[in-house]
């Protein structure tokens, strides 16, 4: 017990091991269950428009803690101008680069980037791609004019409007698998 | 204030806007502050092997959530045998494919798996170049020999152990970065 | 926004203010809702016996996250054997008194308790009336027997399982407010 | 290994046991800690007015997750106008009596409230001696004054500076053991 003795995985066997678990039919009848989502086509989410430069594909809501992920997709250089995180952020660059006008790293693919509480900065990206951005967040993000002027929150809530809207107007049925 | 109006960003301009925000001394002074892991060389973080055909890049440490997040690399076509999630892990295929013996579908590249405490499952690459995937986990998993014997758990101190151990014993210094 | 000019509740008008919030029916429809948990009877959660000197009140399941929520009554002086936690406890004494072997300090009514991930604790009342220890926990607890060996461990699934065991014994229907 | 087998705790033996646990050195090292604080003297936290008729304890302070924890003391019949949660919000009603005009319960002592996000609510006390309640918290809450005109936002930032503003004009020390 917990003596980090494993210095391998406990076993290698490629066939389903009977583990000592007594909870399985209480699991079955309460767990949403994990799941698999295809990011790379439109077949279990479509790219819905943010603006005329971006698109997000949304990925998982849960309403419980106000949680989200998607891909956030500059379609070519462009700016996400300055916000406010609420709660925290995990980003995975995809494709192209992206940086803050705040820090002075370049994010590229195969970048993780954390974003914590009482963050405010200005999202860019200078690629002649832009960039495709993975990212699993926690919490409201605010959203201010060019003038500093408070605009919008996004949260869990705002992210579900902006995929049900889209998928409405354009006769996609919602995909219950995107629902935690 | 939150009426879903907005469908573009608030702002994109390519500039720091000063935005109405009273605590940026606080959280100067207090926060951990956000960050950049590079998770394509070895600069930030080292692959520690585990096992022959494995190995784990560490990206971040979490002691107060027990949260952690690395990229798993099994090199070809392998096995990690049963093992039972606590919590909950939110895991990004980046190269080769995956699968879970007890599940039908298959990771590819740009696949979103999400799983929930209380499920056991066999993972299973059979791309000949095996799989990297990304992954941000919460809570322990308990890992089981062939037999179905309790072997050991895994969760954000055995990470971090697995992790310094490496370090130590190849000379490299420890990056407090990783440690959120 | 964000100025920290509010140094009092912005309205203390006793009547429901028509806040601007866009996504009231989409939280109708999907959000679990809050609700009201009565502790100081049996009629929305009995007592079930943990041994001869204890039992737990169950208060609330979140399967998703491994969260739950109890009151533990020690009904005299006794403990509860060393045990690790792998995720963390936010708990306040309601009645008598608690303390840990392995610290210095003594709970009392109005006294808040946490734990952190990696922690393993001796739980002691030394109070002739034992106490009520309310608690709010996030991922599993192992336990230990006196010799030191591993002998289970406690989660959600286990609490929902203690819980349900007695309830379908007693014939006590299950209480749905009890699962989040 | 779980098989729900413990009816019982695993070990009643009033000692410290020697757990298997290899971490610990680490644990100490790297954990901020479990702590006790006291919420029913001024001792570890003082009263904070919040307007005229209220006042807040600060208990604890999470700026990597924006969670916080306090007591909100009524001191009489008054309101707390409608306001609008982000996140969660786990309260006991420790004496007194509570109710929100938008549902159709009394919180007394002994009661559990739990919150979700998205729920916006007007909380009153009509008991003559008002409430105490302690609350855990994650996550922003949004203030609207009688008009419904958003006022400000209450978050882990806000109720840090609230603290520390209140203690620096007391000559109140800061308490390190109130920041996780």
């Amino acid at each position: 017990m917990a003596t980090n003795k494993m210095k391998a995985p406990a076993s290698d066997t490629k066939e389903i091991v009977d583990v000592p678990w007594a909870y399985r039919e209480t699991v079955d009848r309460l767990s949403p269950g994990g799941r698999y989502i295809d990011m790379g086509t439109d077949v279990d989410s479509p790219w819905v428009p943010f603006g005329d430069g971006a698109a997000i594909k949304h990925l998982m809501f849960d309403v419980r803690t106000n949680t989200y992920s998607n891909i956030l997709w500059m379609k070519g250089p462009g700016t996400i101008g300055t916000h406010l995180h609420r709660g925290t952020v995990t980003m995975v660059t995809l494709t192209g680069s992206v940086r803050y006008l705040e820090y002075d790293w370049v994010g590229t693919p195969g970048g993780l980037i954390l974003e914590v509480p009482g963050e405010a900065h200005t999202l860019v990206t200078e690629h002649p791609e832009g960039c495709k951005l993975f990212g699993w967040m926690n919490g409201p993000i605010d959203f201010f004019d060019a003038e500093g002027v408070y605009a919008d929150t996004v949260d869990v809530w705002w992210m579900i409007t902006h995929y049900e809207t889209y998928c409405k107007e354009n006769g996609i049925p919602l995909n219950p698998k995107l629902y935690l």
